[in-house]
């Protein structure tokens, strides 16, 4: 039976900001990614989204971030690997106590925004993250994307990484996301829900020049910042399990990706039977 | 035999900004007010702080202060308690991790700054101070200014207070401190020694009236921002020791101050013999 | 004929969060106080408001705040007067220049939040408003409650004020808000428009006890932050229109409050006919 | 007569954090490139250098940065041009206001640290900082490094540029500034003198290769933040004037680089006769 997780980032509000329905994603994703306070997510905002995960046992996981509340994280600073360790640590830490004060704990780490772009090449900041993950806990799963410095770094240090994929992003033939700039980055819903299937039972996605390409996920991205995103994370859920995919948080669970004997590949295109 | 801890706020740092001369004042001091990053203190300075700290055999303590960069944590904010609460909570958790980083651990806490003194009379950030340290951990002992809601709280839930008192600040006959608004406020570096030696033997300070006033401390903080300051601390650790007191960590140890029997009048005026 | 300015926070996005409805809230109202950066607005939103404003020909005014992003600048900072007194000034220069790149320009100001609220009574940090906007331009009017230290600091000095009501929030009959803690703090839309309506027309509110209340405004707040605000704000406009009162500008027009010969008295109770 | 114009850093403390000794600095140079607040400084601290530089007659120009302060603005933020030109227009306009409380004015602009480095080669980023400048005043001058994407662009746009040399940086026999992880990155003092002469006298810099290169600056920038820095400037300006070189501010100044007639090829090597 395949089985797959939904994760979404959640705790992204600020002081007398919002942005999301955290409370109505949390009855959607099993697993949810708090932001840490560098590029969203004030104390008290973050303890609330804690304390609502905890009482719906969706598991948590620290969502760090570079330090720009201005750009939400979404620039690529060039900061020094070791500075951004430490900023990855204390951002860590400081959800586990948050986490801790809503009886909840922080069970996996992915990184945010321009950082977890930037990792999937940087070398030097990739190896910041998992050295600050090694820190903390060394048996944090890292949520990465396929074929990432950082997935490369983390697994040969030991690290457990969880392969990610986006439900309503378009993907390129090499296995990467069509950049944000380019009219076909996002999918209709009804593109977005087909593609969670596809990716939860068969692990690939369809590029958008028609490619079939193994991305073989453990968890899923869906986004909760708008209703219609909310309603969104709702089709996928309701579809999957119509489609008989188990849906279940990645950590602690016996990972059964659905195409796991393809793992040294991932990301790579297998075929063009599209 | 008498004994004392000597407190220094430390890690107060911040990016290419420095303040203080960690590694001295670490020869120098049994405890470590390290800052948390909401007044002062970058992640990896702090880190850095807490590597010297645990080298040395230093304690680390928490010094959370209001979010505050601009005013280094040394105005009252009017801040809502449950804001605070989770605030110091977040501290302490980033500053955990970053203590662990360096093979350490956070073992007490003292607010800084206006957050310090704002929480002898704000029964509600007093208790939201309470409050955090109880969710962090309700073993760690907080440092109070004698006869303080923050120290009345605490106790009342029963957290371990510290008394702190201060070598080179004057002191008025109900035991407050002269503001700095009064040049009566900073003592010479030989009444500081006087006036530590007093404290850690007789647990007195005299007033600048003349008055004694029962302090009982079982901690005083020594300053380490300035040169002429890490010498002062050195000066107070060197009569102290020939003074027969004992320089040792409040944490941990079994406490003795000078007069414990007083302890419910700390801070109260018991006598006019100046 | 009566006469009132109506006003709106706006411009308070910041980065990735938005707050409010500038566009629409710009099509009801005649003076916008623009957030300058430091309790909420980052450039280019700024900017974009400015934009919106000089095309509907709507006056620009500073709304300078505390430097407090997580609080919204609605917490009180006990900063030091000349530090506020330069913080305020950098806030509205910024504003100038973003103002004057949308071809339009900074003609009044109006504290923000706990710093408008703060000045009713604090001396220092009204006098450093006051100087502020002296530095600036003399001739910048002043949005002020009714007796206030604010305002009787700036009239001293020369500077015109501006008496602001609040369409929305009930007065207590000493002329000042129902705090946001009592219930009858925000009136329902209807009350809020007959109030608004009663202010233009005679200067006077109802205040929550039944007292008359003389507020003599020359400009009324209205909200933009939710779909419900800017519908009260069209509801207010529209009513203040059918009572024959002249919607435009405070600034460069010819003042004309409903009852300016009593302006001594402004925010004094004046009888009790309710 | 050859003539030069002396440039430093200042404005750049920040709250209780102190960097720069800027009364000292101000003896020695001829403009003063003032901190914004968003890499550094505080506005009552910006206000008081830019009072220093109006007593002694420096002239004041803004030093822009990214939003940086835990990076100091050294680190490249990859943001969007739009909005990185309206975070431009907001620090300069809050310089001139602050400068206006001084009773001076900005009258020119300096892009800091990373952002200065960015703009040589980014061409969207460059363009954002002419755009800036240009909304501002198109009369203000931009200091700009030889052959670089900012200086074309604003050459090409009729903005004035003044090309900057560094008196203790070495340069590679391209033009371009030997990196600071060489370690030849930063002379010694006297042959940071010995640059300075040269560069002025000849506009010839002497590459670490023992190139000569073409740099012809209007202005060389010294630094100020630590005791060697400021008697460095001290030392340069002596040996300047002994060398018969008229140090004076490069705005409103009829500029005279010593090779005028070879400015297009700026940065170019020229020989090899070392």
């Amino acid at each position: 039976m395949a089985r797959i997780d939904l994760n979404s980032d959640l705790g992204e509000s600020f002081g007398a900001w919002t942005i999301g329905d955290d409370a109505g994603v949390l009855e959607r994703v099993t697993s949810a990614n708090v932001a840490c306070g560098f590029h969203a997510g004030d104390p008290a905002g973050i303890l609330r989204t804690c304390g609502l995960a905890s009482a719906r046992g969706v598991v948590i996981g620290a969502h760090p971030g570079y330090r720009d509340l201005a750009g939400f994280g979404r620039r690529f600073i060039d900061c020094d690997p070791d500075d951004l360790c430490a900023e990855i640590v204390y951002q860590i830490g400081a959800l586990q106590a948050l986490a801790g004060a809503a009886g909840a704990s922080v069970r996996y780490v992915k990184p945010h925004g321009a950082l977890y772009h930037a990792i999937i090449a940087h070398e030097g900041q990739a190896g910041a993250v998992v050295r600050a993950v090694e820190t903390i806990d060394p048996s944090f799963p890292i949520v990465v994307p396929p074929s990432s410095a950082i997935g490369r770094i983390a697994r040969d240090r030991g690290i457990r990484t969880v392969v990610e994929a986006f439900a309503d992003r378009g993907y390129r033939s090499d296995g990467t996301l069509v950049p944000r700039s380019d009219p076909r980055a996002v999918l209709t819903p009804d593109a977005a829900i087909a593609q969670a299937v596809g990716l939860a039972t068969t692990g690939l996605a369809v590029s958008v020049d028609g490619i079939e390409v193994e991305v073989s996920p453990e968890t899923i991205c869906v986004h909760g910042d708008t209703p219609a995103a909310v309603r969104l994370a709702g089709g996928i859920r309701a579809e999957l399990e119509l489609a008989g995919v188990e849906i279940a948080e990645f950590v602690g669970g016996t990972a059964a990706p659905a195409t796991r004997d393809a793992a040294p590949a991932q990301g790579s295109a297998v075929g063009g039977r599209g």
